[in-house]
This record gives structure tokens, sequence and C-alpha cells, in this order.
């Protein structure tokens, strides 16, 4: 019984982090886990919305895309049908829920960070990809701004990464790709910090239940996963 | 250290399940979780949707809503601002995702069950009820058809129940209302099979992150609260 | 020839008028015509819009929808289209206009009263039900407002009530119900206050057209159950 | 105690019907109340609404608008808005219900005659214009169409036409104008067949309600302002 | 080798330019290119868009749209679609843009003219008689400014018109209408200034690409129609 | 008197073309023209829309966009604002017209191509990199098609190239980068096929108009970088 692409259970796909990808953001990375593809920016923008002004802190948010062609068949491009749709609006709010643990508001002060997540190849994991990719450009902006004496003490709280872990034909596995991920009995993302906190977990069976044994397999495998792709962030912030 | 409303940690608010609640639906439920009340409804329609035409499979889908006035303050119209908010088109997807899980879709044949929650007053834990009581009304519907000879055999798999669970100042607790959900640490939407199968998990540091120690004594708690949710369920059923 | 619920031609629905039914807004009615049934709440805004702002005087303004399921057969989700059909756009004004017929705007100062009207559950003459409950929720947001001193003097004019007349099978009758509504050769809405005097008057000829003996006849039916309802709307705030 | 424009009460606008107006449509009428200039065109398409198919019933829709600059001071533009207001939904659904009223559906045929009302210039009355010119533009389309023998009997049952009547300062006035109209205590649209039959009747009272006298007194001024129209719309149709 | 309507290559169709055609607007043409008739307004309002406030600079934008049957066979009406589609989008941002050319936004000041170009009967060349309309509108916008004391000095630098030009059977022909421009070669729209200066060049092949030799042909003939143009501009306003 | 880059008046900036740069679509190319980078797939989609069904002929049509962070400020997401801005249409239109002028829609048959042109970075010259780049993934995409016997003809009549020109500080220039392109005071998008015929010539006068001269000079300078274009795109189809 083995997986389609003949990793490990326990092995992730090879992960890159690109930094710098685009010019203009304050950070920029494509992150890459095997062949899903996504590039991450975050922008500083001065204020927050309406309802925190005169607060003093900060606010992240998220947006996600896929371009039109990033899947096997051409999926309707949202800003034409004139509407998102509620799988990626599900997916948005998700990277910015997770963002905003990683992020000490006061220290951000009244600056809004606006991530964008768009996926230019999709081969499963776009979200949790999504979450990696987005916290090393949110680092790099942030860095952005204490060079530019925007803030004065560093806002992140700690790295947060994230991975895709299921049942796949009855074995636990890490970082499933799209063959494993459409056939799984089940899936769940987890978000973790650095230091081994739980930011989120969302597992959904598919078909069939799970049990407490499988779940508790899947978050071993998840704390495994995670640990190495905070490694990871870190090996492309020092470069 | 107690809970706002005097409960215990592991005790349910007083639960409320009445059928046929409005004349016109298959199914049609008034759940109460204390003071949060969701009308629920299951419509039968004949057909699926294109993509599933001719397999001889049934689908069932849902929406959810909330009166402009069933909150503290007045929430604008989805209908009239065009568009469905961010947390609406997450929580009905769940609700799908999750009675889909109940339903055997062969033994459905190609019929839509339509489900639709719609909460007429808030007081914390409304997707939480709305799965539960929308089980309940789809178990009428299916009912129904098998009154009517549409279907030979009952679709239902097994009953599912949802409860939410979480970390409110420090303590794990079940089934938060309004003034815990607010101030929790985290806060866990659980729903179980009557078997005791997880089909969804969706745990959310709000602030702090959370341990797998904590995890565990929420899903504990999520165990017990689902196992009398269900038994509740039955006996309304069994009226 | 009598009418499919045996009821006399001048006979109203039971009609039963239930205050506080939920528990967040100022003013909160069920109001039954029979089978239809309608949550109606009233709800207090600070300001008003824009282009009255600085005048002193107040604003009424209303909104309606159906639960997709209060009909026959499911009606689609209107948030969900993304957008509120003619036959709602043409309700809620003409509720938002009705009301504001009952209310010194000087009285009131500036303050926006939102009337929210919801069916659960539709039987005909929905629209004459919700103007006729909204007023009653209207008059509890107004004691509120007046026991927590927001104003010093009650901005009630009047109460008004709205009752449909039409012509069904060559017969004036009141209060139609569905089977009655959908058959009548003529529909009228008539809202009146309480001493007497016409709100707004609205008639249909589907189909055949009406003359003016039959308009009186209507008019003179419209009179006699707006009167009861009146009535029936002063001992629901008398309790 | 005058009118503005110095009319006598019971005194029509000059009124102006020219057919032909544009030279693509079936029916093509530029109809002029005063200063009131409304374009209405009747287009004929071959099939029915999906639901009305198979029946060979015809149909009849309407749609309103306004050109932005028709009034005196400019309005959005609905088209770059992306919305139709409310009073555009309640005025085409009023015109095209109306229209209906004058048409043999069994002898239309599954043909819909698609009427289009746009105001060009505004100085009040603009939908009972609407009506009365697009009676003219319909009855243009059936000529044709009874001349290219797409149908063989003429549909329509009999004219229509409105008018507007008012209680201005006190007085019953006939075809109120914008400065009239803007001032007037009650306001209200009749429409009627020409033989005298009630279409449709609209009124509302704007600040002071109105009695069953004043409801006379208007509905007497429509019923003579509505045999003069008519007898406008005969002579232009025999131009 | 002949143009349908028997017209020389380089003759305009009859232009006839009225003035003051709708009597809300500060400028209000009716402008008739041969059948192609469109009502062109200049409206004037106080202030300008937010990201131009405070430099002192006016702003000039247009709206373009088509009555529903202004042409052959019926288009859906944009605003009952909720969106213009993006013939009209090009077309109005063409119009703004070649306006603005002949603005001088120092001496307008901080008031914006919205131009307002609607067809009510098509047959060929909307946008270049749009263009060549709201000029002469824009134009008497200005004048009652200056007579209302709103500005000093005349805005206007000079006078825009334009033309279409094509490449008919291998024949470069000027100002095409519907017959030709559906099966010309090539299409081209010109806007120039009294004094000859090129504002906008928008040349398009359809089905065989054209070369530098047709392309200067096309240009000459549209240099000579539109100093034909703006002679009948001028005359236009010195009536 | 010298462009900001450095660059002579007639030369282009550095293009690369690279194919195959994701792996769903049948054709994939990122484009660069200098910092300018657009991602262009082009997607096979059997059948076309439905007013062209069963001529037996093909069609091409063009979607763009612009990540949110592409530019130097962030942008709205455009499916979030729920609408594509006028300038996104206008480019999209005529990315698809160019495409449409180098395909046989005969060749092709019942076959939709879909262009995407994303926008990663911009810096000038989105429209003009999209269309040379496109046309190199569409090409792609018919080799597949003929490789996969789709088709038995290659539908590609000629390659297709673009370049913008301009008149920046009095001098034409070639392929204007965006601090050429917000000071230009012409700026002329020019699309011509490999043997040098016209499929498209838009240009526009900013703040400035322009003479028959500099329009003769910046159609040399098109003409002279559209060869080098077409030589890089065959060189690029040729690896």
């Amino acid at each position: 019984m083995s997986r389609p692409s003949g990793r490990e259970p326990n092995q992730l796909r090879p992960v890159k982090i690109t930094r710098n990808f685009t010019c203009h953001a304050e950070g920029s990375v494509l992150v890459e886990f095997g062949n899903t593809k996504v590039i991450c920016t975050a922008s500083v923008d001065k204020g927050v919305p309406r309802f925190m002004r005169g607060e003093g802190k900060g606010w992240v948010t998220a947006e996600y895309g896929m371009l039109p062609r990033s899947t096997g068949s051409r999926m309707g491009r949202e800003a034409a049908r004139g509407k998102q749709g509620g799988r990626t609006v599900e997916i948005q709010r998700l990277i910015g829920r997770s963002l905003r643990a990683a992020v000490d508001m006061k220290a951000l002060g009244e600056y809004t960070i606006n991530i964008d997540c768009d996926v230019i190849q999709a081969d499963g994991g776009t979200r949790t990809a999504s979450i990696t990719g987005a916290c090393v450009a949110m680092v790099d902006a942030f860095s952005k701004m204490l060079a530019d004496g925007a803030i004065k003490q560093n806002p992140l709280k700690q790295m947060i990464a994230s991975v895709s872990v299921g049942i796949y034909k009855g074995m636990p596995v890490l970082d499933l790709d799209y063959p494993e991920d459409s056939n799984a009995e089940t899936d769940m993302n987890v978000i973790m910090t650095e230091s081994g906190g739980f930011v989120e977990v969302q597992g959904t069976a598919e078909g069939e239940t799970f049990s407490r044994e499988e779940l508790n397999a899947m978050l071993a495998l998840a704390e495994q996963g995670i640990a190495e792709l905070v490694s990871l962030q870190k090996q492309a912030l020092a470069d």
C-alpha cells in the first residue's frame, strides 16, 4: 500500500520558498509544495478598518485566488463571474485568521497588512502552502517597516506554518497532493506556531468518519511536518 | 471560576426540538439551544445538480441565514446587500457537508434535499444547533418520502449532531453561549455520528494557541455532549 | 357559493399577535392571520440617512423577506441569488410608507426605526399581516425609547392596520387566504388609521376589471376588518 | 386657490402622442403629458418565458427607465450602479400588469411583447404617461403582427389608459405635474379600460390620510381624464 | 462598386444638431448622423472625485447607453442585467477621454461635467455621433456656467469632433452606416480637434489586416469629415 | 534628452518568453518585457458559445487580470469588488479581438480557445506583452490539438505581436515602461501580423494632441519593434 508519489507516509513534498519573487510588494514569496505554487504578497497600508480606528492596534487580512488555469480544467474567473466562490471565501478567512494569530497587533500599530495568496499552479494543499508562504512574506514586510522606521518593535510573536494530513487508503499521511486529496477518506488542515501551539485544526471526513485514534495519528504527523516547515521558513529568511 | 450561566463545565443548555414547526416543508424543526433558536427545514426536490445527473445518486445542500434582528444589534440584511457574507458561506458549507455524511446517496436516488437553517434568535452556537436540528428535519423528510413511495429504503445512515466546545478562562466547557463564545480563548465545533465517529472538527484559537491536552479535553466534552444530543433527537423523533 | 375556508364574506381569519417573540429587538411581534405567520421586529438606531441629517426629524424604513420554505414549494433564497425580487421590493416599500404615516417624525427626533418583516409561513396576505404586526412592534419600540429617556413624547400619531379584500367568484370577501387569493378576480390591499383615514389603497384586477360598485363593497369590508384589527392590536398592547 | 400651472382642477395637460417615433420597434411612440416625455416601444419576440411554454398563450412584460438627466438634478445611471432602484421595479411591474389586462393572451399565442418605457424628460406622471403611450405602441405592434400573418386575430381586448389624480392644497386635481406632485397630500394612479372598468387603483397618502369622499372625488376625476385620454389614443391611431 | 446608401466615398450622412432638446440639463443636444440619433446631455456638478479634491482642477466623465429597442432586434436592458457590457464600458471611456482633451481643467475649477450619451436609434457610428454631439452640449453647459458666474473663463480649449472611416469592399469610405459597418474589412474611429490635432485613433481589422496606405487613406477621409463636422457644430452653436 | 531607462528611442526592453511555465494549460507562457511579467495560458474547450453553434467554426476569447500587488500600490481585487473595472474590460476585449485575427476559425472547428493573461508584475505595456505572449501560448495549444488529433490542420494564419509606442518629451519612443508611460504625451498600442499587416492601432493623446507626422514616426517604430518581437516568438517556439 503506497502513496501515488512514492513518498513515505510522513514525508513532505519538496518545499521551496523564494523571497522577493515580485518587486513591488513589501513582502513577496513564491512558495512551492511540490507542484503546488502560490505567489504570496504582504502589502503594508497605513490605517485600519473603520471599526478599529483609534485603538492603536493593527490588522491583518487576506485574500486568496486561483488563476483560471492553475487547475487541470479551466475554472471560471471569479472577477468575471462577479462573485468569489464559497471555497475561496472559506480559505481566505482561514488564512487571515491564522496569520493574525502570529502578530502582536499593539506592536504593529494602526497599519493593515494585506496578504494576497494567488495560486498559479495547483496540486493539492494550496491553503496550507499559502499560509506557510504568507507568513514569510509578512515577516519580510515587518522587516521593511522596521527598516523604514514605521514601527519600532517587530510585531511577529512567532512563526506559523500549516500542512495538510489525511487518511489515504486507511493510512495516515502527511502533505497530501491532488491524487491523494481527491481520494482521501479524511482531510485535515493544521496550523501551528513554531513553539507547537495549535492555531487551527480543521478535519473533515469524506465519506467515512474518523476515529479519535486516526485523529491522533494525523495530529502527530502534522506536528512533525510543521516543525520541518518552520525550519525551512527560517532557512529562507536567513538567506 | 464559574460559567456566566452558572452551568457545569460539561452541561448543555436546555435543548428543545419542536417538529412540524411550519406546515409546508417536508421536514420542519424549531431547534433551541437555550436562547439560540433556529428554524430548520428540509425540502425535497426531484432532480440533482447538473454535474451529477444520470448517476442515480442524490444530493444534500444547505443554506443558512440570520434574521436581521436575531442579534443584539441589527445586522444588515444579506438579500439587501446583494451578497452573503463570508461567515454565512462558511457555515452553510459546513452544514451541507455534515449532513451529507449522514446520508446514503444511492438509497436517496436522484433527489435533492435542500436544508434551510434560519436563525430567529442568536445566543452562540447557531451552527451547531442548525446541524442538530436540520438532521431531525431531514429524517422527517425521508419518512415522508418513504410514505409517499418516492424512495423504498431509508437513506439515513445514522444520525449526526453537533456541539461547540471551548476553553473559557482556562477551563474546557461544553456548548458555549454568546457571553462565553465572545470571550473564549479557543472555540471548537465538533460534528459526530451517533456511533461516535467524527464527521468534522474545527478548532480555532482566539488569541492564545491551544495544546494537545486542551484539544483532548475539548473532544471528550464534545463526545459526551453529542451523545446527549443524539438521545434528545431520538426522543423528539419518537414523539 | 362559499369561501374555501367556510368563513363568512366579512370574516377575518383568527388573528394572533404575540409580543416579545424574540429577545433582542426593541419591538418583536409574531403576527398570525390564520396560517400566515410573520415575525415583525422594530429596531432603534441612532441617526438618520445622510440626506435628512440635521433636520431634527426621524425616519422609519422597512425590509421584508420570506424564509425559502415559507411557501408550498421552496423559493430561492434572495441572499443567495444576490438580489431582492421585484415583489419583495414593492412590499417593503409599501410597509415603510405605511408605517411612516403613523409617526410624528419631529417627536421621534434623529432616530431611525428599522422594521423587519420575515414571513415564516405564508398563506396569503403576508403584506397586510406584516403591516399590522409591525405597527405593534413599533409601538413597543417607542415605549422602550420613552422608558430609556431617548425621547420625551410618544411619536405615534395613531395606530395603523391593514387587510386585504377582493372579489372571489363574484363575491366581495375580507382577508383572503392563499386559495382565494390565487383565484380572485380582484385583490385589494388597504391600509387605514384607527380613526378611519386611508393611508394606502392598492387594488388590482386579475383578468376581469372591477367596477365602482365592487370597489365600494371592498372598501366597506376593509373598513370593518381594519376596525377589528386595530381593536386586536390594542388588546395585545394592553396585555 | 389655483394650480401652479393655472389649469382647471379637472384639466389634463396638453397630451401629444407621436407614433413611429423610432424606426426599429414594431410599435414606437413618443408620449407627452405636458413636459413629461416618454419613449414607449413595443417589441415582438417569438416565444414565452419558460414557465408558460406549451400552453399556447402569450405574455406581455415591461421595463422602465429614466435617462440620468431627465430630471432636475442628475440621477445615477441604474446600469452603472448595477441595480434597478425600488421605484423603477415598482413602476415597471405596474406597467406590465396593466397592459396584460388589455390583452387576450390566447389570441396572442406564444409571443412575448416587451414594452420599454424610457423617460427622456420628467415633470410628474411618468408612469401614467408610460402606460397610456405603451398601449398605443402595443396596438401598433399587434397591427404589424396581423399584417405579417404572425397572428390571425387582434389580441387587444380594449384600450387602457392611465392618469394620476390627487389632493393638492385640499382640492382634488387631475393629472398632477411635478410642482403639484411634490406637494400633494394624496397621490393616486388610476388605470382603466376604455369601457370604464378599473384595472388598477393605487392611492397613497403623503402626510395626511384621505377620506372616502376624497377618494370618490379623485375617482370621478380619473374617470373623466381617462375617457379623454382614450379618445386621444384613438385619434392618434386613426391618423 | 457603390455604397449601400448611394453616398460618395467621402460623403457624410446628413448631420443634424438640435440644441436644448430636453429642458433640465445645462447642455442638451439631439445629434443625428443619418438614422443614428443620440441624446447627449452635459450636467454640471459642484465638486470632483475624491482623488482630485483640493487641486483646483475640474473633471469630465461620460456614460453611454442604448435604449433596448434602439437596434434592429431588442437588446437586454443593462440596468436589468445588473451590469454594463464590455462594449458600453469601452465606448463611455472613449467619450470621456476625448472630451477631457477639449477642456482646460484649471479654468473649469472644481466642477465635474457629467456627459450622458443615450442612443435612441442606432444605425452605425453611435460613438462618433455621441462625441460630436456631447461636445456641443458641453459648450452650452460652459456658457451657462459663465452666465451664472460659476466660472470666469471659458474652459473650452477647442472643439473636438469624431467620425468613423473604414474599408468597405476595398474602398476607403467616410462615416459608415450599419450596413457598411457590419461588412467592413476595417473600421476606424478618429477624434480630432478643430485645429487638426489627433485626440484618438482606433483602427481595427475585421478579418483582413490593413496596410499603411489604407491607414493613410482613411486618415485623410477622417480629416476632411471632421472639418465638416466642426463647421456644423459651430453653425449649431451660432443659432 | 534621454529615456529614464537609458534605452535608445527604438530599443525594446529585454524580452523573455518562457514556454510551459505552468503544467496544466495546453499552452502556458511567462512573457517578460523588462520588469513587466505576465502569465499567458491558452485553454482548449470543446464547443463554442451558443450563438455560433452548428456553423463548424471555432472561437477565441480572452480574459485579463492583475494580481493585486503587481503594481506599486495595492489595487483592490476585482473578484472581491464583484466587478471587472473598465480598463480590464477594454484590455481583454482587445486581446481577444487581436488573437482572433491570427486564427482560421474554420480550421479550428467547434473549439473555444480561452486565453488568460494574468499580470504578476507590472511596469508598463502589460497589454502588449499579454498579446505577444498569448500568441505563443495559443500556438502551443494548437500543436497539442494537432498531436492529439483534435484538429487536422494548424489554424494559425500567421503570428501576431504587439508593442506600445509613444511620444515622450517630444521624442517618439518604442516600448514604454511605466515611468515613460505615465509621462508620455501620446501613447499608442499597435498589433501587427508577422507579414506586416495592421490588426489594431489605438493611439491616445494625453494632454497634447498628436500630428500626422508624429503618428507616422510612431508607426515606423512599431513596425520595427513588432518585427523583432515576432522573431523572438519564433526563437522561443523553435526551442
